[in-house]
């Protein structure tokens, strides 16, 4: 049966959304596909639902290739198992809790790693009963706390997520490439640009991770690139460290007045001007800024720490979180507030620094204040400072690291910048943005050691199983297809998502071209194609031409004045084409752009 | 590609899971079709999915049939329409509620007409949008207060909703037939027996509703029907009320010590001694018991009322709310605790009645204890009753109905008992017990006008939309389906839902059984057939056997002592019939078979 705008269930609009700023929210919307019931939160209109149906198709295809069972695990969970893990606590504020009638305690799931390795655990017992992938498809809750762009970061989504378990690192790297082979095929499949990156993990645990993102402009997350071919979430990009540089020969370090210099501006220029360096100008590279962060531990300790890194660049205390300072129990990386800062009398704002020599050090846990000191990479033995030298209105130049001052650790704290080069070697790297539409972490033993997911080996002995964790957002991956494939008319659907093969016009006022079109719609069924067909009485040809456009079927058929001369247009959504073709050849002319749409 | 028991993510069971009591809930467990993650919350395995998407095709194919169209919501929702709708409230302990980190107030929604009223209310504005039928098939949240029996009665289950607008009576009697007839395809695809009863609306609001119920022992809803045709929810029954009898002639009341007479029983015999009736013998039915109720109203208010009936019927809590004492705004029907007993001292235990005449009421409005006071409709006017004389140890005797003593109002709140008769006269109630499997309701203007939900008419003129609400529990649909369909060895799927078409057992210890369930295999799914496969080496006959009881599918294809003979035996999971065929007609013989069963 062909969808019928004159029945179907479907407004388009002309506004905007309130506050929507990117096009897939603006044209999902507008195209009556979705409709937004709370922030973040949606409801799937009869088209919106069609499109959303035929993405799942692809994924659930691939995913049976790869050789992943379908399950479906319920979305409101017990706490237990993610207590176990601890993800109960390291969520914090990112997930919906909620009581029963009897006050126990409920989430509902952002993911599934423990319900799944619980559920491998019930059934399973042998190293003969691996490898084994499971997934779903399935609804996913986050309570994000800036639900953003329509689709593209909601509250209420629909995510595949896949599971493997191995006995071995060998079997856990081989289910791995399989997903991850797959998720190649699946963007293949939807015509969808993307960038394997390499990234960290997270609240998910685990070593190796990847992301799949769609670069774009309107992506969420960042990301570098080199023209060598290295790709890394800006969080996973580790900074390559200078050699270290003799201390032979340095200057002493020395502590001088440096009235008037708030920022580290004018710091430098004061310094170019009343104790300029011997061998060139002094830049803000060359100062050492300490910057105090807290490290909020799981049990609610707020712990003060200082980390230094060249005065040139800021903190991205994502980028710290994730490769360094937090530890097992240390659960996240905040910046000090007021409170904390007060706490520690001894921490002079604005001329903090790490002592003046390795036997006064005031940073550090022998420091005197015994707070925890952590270094950027770049500070390494032998580089020659201007930090501050914990007095009002004074610095400490020529403070040389390793010689004068060491901390408690490196940590991954600066800001990645373009030009910066790749660790690997491979060129300078370059920023991009992109749409995470896939995530793959080899977790490891991680859940499998928590809840005691163990199987006997070939020697009977117990091993625990080594697993991994493989997510694609369904929802969003629809909102990164509309980002992709739009004009400032609509949408443009790729042939294999579209929620109709074809999309006839009838316009005119009499009978004939609405009777054309319902011998069109169908001989086009009869070719087992799809229609969409504009049946709507008394709307005007430029309202269809414009509702044809937003809706975004790639082949428009459109029916009316040349209809008396045995003509019907077809229009390419796609390239923008149009031609008049024999009424009596319509349906094979469509069904022959139908199929070379389809095979790309 | 046929399901492989040698790598289908599957382990049967040989015991029950804890407090089981109905086969469905037993055998879903033990053939691993379902896995309980908290009470009434369950996890779908490979083969229990499949079954599942098989009942919603047949679903969604029946709703399509019927000119419904294809949406979906969230699960997750914001409490203000459900506020405005009052059913926040109504509700009571039986949702799950929370907040988002804001504090924000959200549920997981039981059902959706506020949401589907208010995407109506945002899309449509006049009668020539209607008549419009809108359905989704999603995931459903009630906290029960005691989940029971698997997927009969789950805390998060799948439930097929639509809801019909229409601007007229005429319209939604139309839209209601249309999905009533639609539910009757739907079982009798399903072979599924069910009986159509007469229901109340509860928190749903609205005037005719009607239930399909799938009779069986198990069921959690008592009926009742006629053996001529009447069938009925009891909570919907109205009692036959018999003729008045005229006061002349009738004794006058007199007040009577009946001490030791603790008990319905005792007062009878003590009255059939002491104080005989001059035509027959007094029984239970003669004494007006006097029940002690709360109305809990939606401000939390607990008022205390009274509720009279003969002494040989219990009250019946949820027959009194639905149908009779409580209005908009009386929240609920409760005993009464000691504590509301507590606050009205004029009631005296035991000996509770409505007083020795129209002048000195004790119960009533205008009564000295001033509770609402209802009747049982038995209690007509020139009824004769012994009852509580407000006196410990002492009844009134011959207190006649209207002539001494009347009430505030009439209520249904007598349990329904096999050979009452039925209220439209076609004989002799039967009670039987049943489980529901759909409901269709005629909900009339209830939420458009809480939410707004107008269109123009012919006139210009604003009109309130009349709505239809229509539920199909399909999970609960599979369990009603494992309790119709099953043996004490296992589930015997009808055709339509089996998780294959096909189960081949190959067994014996050469591989020549299992290269011949591979041909037999790849025979099969030439023919367009799904096929499961037990290609388990190192496994029993035995097991082999039991399993495919167990798992239910109806052809099983036994490949083992016979082949060597060239035989394969075919056995009837339904009939339990066997034969030996040739394996080279063995395909065409299952295919035959499996087209036989599809065609009923």
């Amino acid at each position: 049966m062909p969808l019928r705008l004159s029945t179907l269930f479907l407004r388009t609009l002309k506004e905007d959304p309130v506050g929507a700023e990117v096009a897939s929210h603006k044209l999902l919307h507008r195209g009556g596909y979705i409709r937004r019931q709370a922030p973040g939160i949606y409801a799937w209109l009869p088209l919106g639902l069609i499109v959303l149906r035929k993405i799942e198709a692809i994924v659930r295809e691939e995913m049976a290739a790869a050789g992943a069972q379908e399950v479906h695990f319920p979305a409101l969970l017990p706490a237990e198992p993610y207590q176990a893990s601890n993800r109960w606590e390291d969520y914090g504020d990112n997930i919906f809790r909620l009581q029963d009638r009897k006050g126990a305690d409920y989430l509902l799931a952002p993911t599934h790693e423990e319900v799944f390795t619980l559920l491998v655990k019930d059934l399973y017992s042998s190293y003969k009963d691996l490898p084994l992938s499971i997934y779903q498809i399935q609804t996913k809750y986050r309570d994000e706390a800036r639900p953003r762009a329509g689709l593209l970061r909601g509250r209420e989504f629909i995510m595949k997520d896949a599971y493997s378990f191995d006995i071995d690192d060998a079997g856990l790297a081989a289910s791995y490439e399989k997903q991850r082979a797959a998720y190649i095929r699946i963007f293949e499949r939807l015509g969808l640009e993307y960038v394997i990156v390499q990234a960290t993990s997270g609240a998910m645990g685990g070593s190796k991770s990847e992301e799949f993102l769609h670069p774009t402009e309107v992506g969420e997350d960042t990301f570098v690139r080199s023209a060598g071919g290295y790709a890394a979430n800006v969080e996973a990009v580790t900074t390559v460290a200078p050699e270290p540089i003799p201390f032979d020969g340095q200057p002493a370090a020395h502590v001088e007045d440096t009235p008037d210099t708030p920022t580290i501006e004018t710091l430098v220029a004061a310094a170019n001007e009343k104790h300029p360096r011997e061998d060139r100008q002094w830049t803000a590279a060359d100062t050492l800024k300490n910057v105090v962060c807290t490290v909020v531990h799981a049990d609610g300790e707020r712990e003060v720490v200082v980390i230094g890194l060249p005065g040139d660049r800021e903190v991205d205390l994502d980028r710290a979180a994730g490769t360094g300072v937090l530890s097992a129990g240390e659960h996240d990386l905040v910046a000090a507030t007021e409170e904390d800062l007060a706490k520690h009398p001894g921490l002079v704002r604005g001329y903090i620094g790490p002592g003046l020599s390795l036997d006064a050090p005031v940073l550090g846990k022998d420091g005197s204040t015994g707070l925890r000191y952590f270094l950027d990479p770049r500070v390494v033995p032998g580089t020659r400072w201007i930090t501050g030298a914990n007095e009002p209105g004074r610095h400490v130049f020529d403070l040389v690291a390793g010689r004068d001052f060491t901390a408690d650790g490196y940590i991954e704290a600066a800001e990645v910048r373009a030009g910066d080069p790749a660790p690997d070697g491979s060129g300078p790297l370059e920023l991009a943005r992109g749409i995470e539409l896939g995530h793959v972490f080899q977790l490891g033993r991680r859940y499998a050691e928590a809840l005691g997911l163990t199987v006997l080996d070939q020697n009977g002995k117990s091993q625990v199983v080594t697993m991994g964790s493989y997510g694609i957002g369904v929802t969003r991956i629809m909102a990164a297809i509309a980002e992709r494939f739009h004009d400032d008319k609509g949408l443009i659907w790729p042939q294999a998502l579209a929620p109709a093969d074809v999309h006839i016009v009838a316009t005119g006022k009499g009978d004939e071209a609405f009777q054309a079109a319902e011998s069109l719609t169908a001989a086009l069924e009869e070719r087992g194609l799809s229609v969409l067909v504009d049946d709507r009485p008394k709307v005007s040809p430029g309202v269809k031409f414009g509702d044809a456009e937003l809706l975004g079927v790639p082949t428009i058929a459109v029916i009316g004045r040349g209809l008396a001369e045995g003509r019907i247009e077809l229009r390419d959504r796609t390239t923008g084409a149009s031609e008049e073709v024999p009424v009596d050849e319509a349906a094979a002319r469509i069904a022959e752009a139908v199929a070379a749409k389809l095979a790309g």
